[in-house]
């Protein structure tokens, strides 16, 4: 039926504004890095507004399939995954300044794109998909070129490569590509990837990844 | 009747532009600090574009009154606003690096949030007042904690707080709101409150508060 | 025929395209200064993307001689053009945190500036004209000022006030303007520009501008 997809907003937005307050509680903690923590806070808080703002479900088109496509997601993408992968370079002391302007600018030309990739429902939209696939190759490289193959470090490094690169193959698997995956199971999908690659990497990052 | 807000528009353009050229000619003299007088010059130039902008009248809602509302204004103090906290930040010597980032992040969720709260005129706007409100408290903690109680440091965060503060009570008194207040009434009461917070403030940075 | 300028957008997707790949290739090369390096290749992405969406010509309005106006490419211009004048600063060694601040921001009041005259169809357009105009003086104002009279720097200073001012003379001359020019020449002139900007431009801070 059309529009279950939204209790799970509602679910996500309740999930995001408990992980929002849990994050801020944790930042009072003594030895907790100021910025890894205010990353956390603040990712989980927009990701709570895009939640309520898809759960409003005014933004959103009709794909070639006739199901709806929540497009503002990637716009919130733009905001939020640039802290993400600034908070990553951090802990990979990747912190000369060209690195941090190459990578939030990276960041948002993927997200960007796939905002594009998203709204376009025809079949132009695989030129914007592609786009946003190569600056997520030249986001990867300059994240992790040189990174040793053990260790805490390439651990990290195979989460983000791992969880971040199945939020294409969904886009691939929904709606908005070859239509195999309805929007419900979609949106249920890229819940669970929102709560690995936000909540559960906030969480790592602050506990159990070396300080710096 | 309808539209009479358009010539308070016109005027504040016009005062605004008018403050552009004033702190232009003011950056020139010597002893005026480089960065306060930039913030000052493209915050009042930025304002008059804001206003030549609600002036034409289509960037416009109705609201549930039947009033218009004006959303564009919350787009541009995303820029506006954020040259203006950054400028305190400055002047209270909170500029480490995480702080300074934390600043016109927060002032852009604020503000953001602020536009879909403006934008959307069904029930479900108080979400994102909600959503505003609170990254405005958490702005306000990362500007002011720690501000001595006395002195001039003290006197700008009054002056920050209190005339800040009434933004959000316009929007609630206005057909953003409870419709208390016309269109007209609250255009009126913003262009004050832009005039305190952005020329007013501009001159008093720039010569009462002290160098640094 | 309404259209034929689809044809250009097209070549100059693969142009830039090609460019983006030639700048990657040569970023390789041992001696090439990282961050001029990443400016050229990144604006080439972003100009091609740009190409893209205006070929698929549904980010378009009409004039008021009827001809269309692909408004998008200002909102582009808004990334890539603060990149590419920040590249200005960085070869001017205008580093100072204030000049930094203040280029993009400049130039991105310009491009959005530009985009509202372009967007806007009617006559108040040559308001935002007017504003763009405005902050695009700043912004040489702040590039240049001290720039010796000779040598390399002013060379460099010459190129870009010269190709970057025939950007307003097209829109004048244009639909976007008096309508003297159709969209294809319109269309045509800024493609040369851009080449000129953007790749030539870029081949020349990469082996031409002394090396900072």
């Amino acid at each position: 039926m059309a529009g279950e997809e939204l209790l799970v907003f509602w679910i996500m937005a309740a999930i995001f504004g408990i992980a929002t307050v849990i994050f801020t509680l944790l930042s009072l903690r003594s030895g907790i890095d100021e910025f890894l923590s205010f990353v956390d806070i603040l990712v989980a808080f927009l990701t709570t507004i895009s939640y309520v703002l898809m759960a409003l479900g005014f933004l959103v088109v009709n794909s070639s399939y006739g199901e709806p496509v929540y497009w503002s997601r990637w716009l919130f993408y733009m905001g939020s995954c640039s802290l993400l992968t600034i908070s990553v370079a951090v802990i990979l002391r990747k912190t000369q300044t060209v690195t941090m302007a190459k990578i939030p600018i990276l960041t948002m030309v993927v997200m960007f794109c796939g905002f594009l990739a998203a709204f376009i429902t025809s079949i132009e939209r695989w030129w914007f998909f592609a786009f946003s696939s190569i600056a997520y190759l030249a986001l990867l490289i300059t994240l992790f070129q040189g990174i040793p193959r053990e260790g805490i470090n390439a651990r990290l490094m195979w989460f983000i490569i791992i969880f971040w690169s199945l939020f294409p193959v969904v886009f691939i698997l929904g709606p908005t590509g070859i239509g195999f995956l309805t929007t419900f199971y979609t949106v249920l999908l890229y819940a669970v990837l929102d709560v690995i690659t936000k909540i559960i990497y906030g969480l790592l990052i602050l506990f159990q990844v070396k300080k710096h």
